[in-house]
């Protein structure tokens, strides 16, 4: 089963309809086309092709932009890299996914530099110099069995892992939400969440397959936000909950009419939060996805949100939840990823004997139907609505040689809902400033943990295993 | 790949909205799923099962409504019978089909009573008194390959073939259509199409996956639909030409703002009509489609209405077109049905060796990629909505012991758009009214002839083949 290359089939269906709002600029479908056309056409001069691999390391604008959808159109495989990790952690990612080339945009050149190792990287610039390739050959079709893009996650095993977004992955995940939020005409959707993660791509995919805009935003500006919220131009946004309370903090007057969805993804929002929203007439959509489900899986439907106020919703259409053992969430349904780039085993034991995939959160489903999640996987810390599993911090305290054990747990932020602290047990007393920096040598800022505790024993069970959550409650 | 029962999901995603609007009685997607459930049950009682093939004579009520879903819900795949037809082109139907039972309403019992033959036929209203059966088993799931419809047409050949429609073909006709048209809060469809047809049936299928109401007509009333659209309660409707020229006639006031979208399909409006409707500011869009393609799958979309008059559109989304060997109209897509009911031979000939499947149509794409049909299958005659070949009136026409030749062609007809005449080679002088009842006795009283002429020889080709299109252009 294979669909018409979407880009093409846009353009075809829709030439004259704005594709791309940024920096103040507006492009047609048409006018993009023609510019992927011809960043592909370059990259095929440094020989990316059908099949290939290729690690992308970007940010929230058009160079970016186009050259996601160079890439598809080309055939390749994007490999996404979040540019707030360290260069240790985007050279595991290069070497694991065996990619063949990297791209990046000029800011990040030292860190791709000592990322890229043998791998040859290309900068962007230098691409949109080149002379395109005659030989450039765009894919016809989309084959939704294909896969289209990979993005890493720690996962509950805190080694980093490359989930595989298939294009059917991307495709049933968008007609998945629009049979929920519907599609208007005017629509269009703001991004100003990364489009190395999967909240942000899943916009750009939805802009080709509906026909609407994409506003790109280089960075979250609550103001330049509220304006667009205020003005009619943008219809739906994606937010994390730091976002929602950036707003809610600018908020002066009331957003337009045709503002119809604030979607809600990357861990609840708070109920102060929520409130706050339906007193301003917010039209705030909570919702439940992962990376493994290619965005939001389950959602509020419109009509249901003042009803269930903290439920995440009820699965889209072509998806299905339910409770397994211990109360973990299991998924199925046409978006969830194949499985982990070179790693069957994980692969494997992310799905049980009937094909339902283990997210690791907990939740229930109420009796009409809503789900409702009590915990995401049980240690995850979402930070400004970046996931951080405990486990890859713990790994690398405990490479330091006088760290004998070490917990990493969530702290409650009013900024960003939560940040990550470190339990240790060491042979001698250490300086929080270098234990700072020791970290931050070999992981995103984000994930550098805010506080050190030094501790005697860290709290176990019986089977020595330990028990992150009395860290968490200060239950010691 | 397997979707979850649509009706199921639909009713756990929004029990509360309106599913049916039937002679003034609205019901929720709730309130039809219990009704549904319970005729499900009463028809497990009469061995209706999973994969059972089970033909249905209904008509444009409720009634029908619930026994489609009933079938669907239990697995059976529905043989829908045109309630036009006469026993002996059901029964070639009921067999061909190889149906183990038979259902209708209670108008069609002394048809059915000569169409069943040997196969047991149930009336409605004896399913609806009856126990629910104990053993009654609805299939939790939807495949996408799995027939769900049969749906006979006659084709070329004049030899009615039964075309199969899968849950994928109108699932991606659903969604196809979305894509192109959007789905706005408040949206509801009129169907005074008949159900037995796809035109019909595809409008049961999307309420379902939309969540949107049907609003089901057991006529085409004119007055009725004038007052629909002018109340705002219907968004959307679809309609044959005979019933645009009908609402034309009726028209006095504006519609409502929110009625969207009149789609028309089975066959072209006339230059006069498009501008009588663009005059009056009704949403028609146009469109192209087959029982094969699970309804439209080339549309107008709404932006280029105005610029294209006399165009079908641009393929929706999922779907493709190309123009093949004699301008023939050729298609791909997900759609598009996977064959003929038990007639391997039909469904070979049906798609080229790269799987595009010919239409028949003769038509052009345009330099902006807008399909014009210039011709439907050369020979086929369009009444009323309603596909007739000439080949299946000659044969019948051909069983007379007195007819030599005969040959079918359309004539223009102010209220039907078309219907059939015939021309005859006879050994002795015939009466018309004579003529006219033996093909009543054996066809469905739109395809007997309005007229037949006697010719003392029909205009052939050197390879003795009748050049029908002589005929129609009264080129003697």
């Amino acid at each position: 089963m294979e669909l018409t290359n979407w880009l093409e089939k846009r353009v075809r269906l829709s030439p004259k309809r704005t594709a791309l709002v940024f920096d103040g600029k507006q492009e047609t479908f048409s006018e993009i086309y023609d510019a992927v056309q011809k960043v592909a056409g370059q990259l095929a001069s440094f020989g990316v092709r059908d099949g290939m691999f290729v690690a992308l390391l970007g940010k929230n604008d058009r160079d970016t932009f186009l050259m996601i959808h160079a890439l598809q159109q080309l055939g390749a495989k994007t490999v996404f890299l979040n540019n707030r990790l360290t260069a240790t952690e985007m050279g595991y990612q290069i070497r694991d996914a065996q990619v063949e080339r990297c791209l990046y945009a000029a800011d990040f050149a030292d860190m791709m530099a000592n990322a890229a190792g043998d791998v040859r990287a290309v900068a962007f610039m230098e691409v949109m110099m080149a002379e395109s390739s005659g030989v450039m050959q765009t894919v016809s079709h989309f084959p939704m069995e294909t896969v289209a893009s990979i993005m890493y996650t720690s996962g509950t095993t805190g080694k980093p892992k490359g989930v595989m977004q298939t294009f059917g992955n991307h495709w049933w995940s968008a007609t998945g939400s629009m049979l929920n939020l519907g599609l208007q005409e005017g629509d269009s959707w703001l991004c100003a969440v990364p489009i190395f993660h999967i909240s942000g791509l899943s916009i750009l995919m939805r802009s080709v397959i509906y026909g609407i805009p994409v506003y790109l935003e280089e960075h979250f500006d609550a103001k330049r936000v509220d304006q667009f919220l205020r003005s009619g131009e943008v219809t739906i946004i994606s937010v994390v909950t730091t976002m929602v309370q950036r707003l809610l903090d600018t908020y002066t007057k009331s957003y337009h009419p045709k503002f119809r969805c604030m979607l809600l993804g990357g861990g609840p929002a708070s109920k102060a939060i929520l409130e706050s929203c339906f007193a301003k007439g917010i039209p705030l959509i909570q919702s439940f996805g992962m990376t493994e489900t290619a965005s939001q899986i389950v959602t509020l439907p419109p009509e249901d949100a003042l009803q269930k106020i903290g439920a995440s919703g009820k699965p889209l259409f072509p998806a299905e939840v339910k409770i397994g053992e211990k109360k973990e969430i299991l998924l199925k349904g046409p978006s969830i990823t194949v499985g982990y780039l070179n790693n069957e085993t994980a692969t494997k034991a992310a799905f049980d004997e009937d094909g339902w995939f283990r997210t690791g959160d907990i939740g229930e489903i109420d009796e009409d139907g809503f789900l409702f999640v009590l915990e995401r996987y049980s240690d995850l810390i979402i930070s400004g609505g970046e996931n951080i599993y405990p486990t890859e911090i713990e790994h690398v305290l405990l490479e330091h040689p006088d760290i004998v054990e070490a917990a990493v747990v969530a702290r409650h932020d009013d900024r960003w809902g939560q940040v990550p602290v470190a339990y240790l047990v060491t042979t001698k007393v250490l300086n929080q400033e270098i234990l700072a920096l020791f970290c931050q040598l070999r992981l995103a800022k984000y994930k550098v943990p805010h506080s050190f505790y030094f501790l005697k024993a860290l709290p176990k069970t019986a089977s020595q295993k330990i028990q992150r959550h009395r860290l968490y409650k200060n239950d010691l």
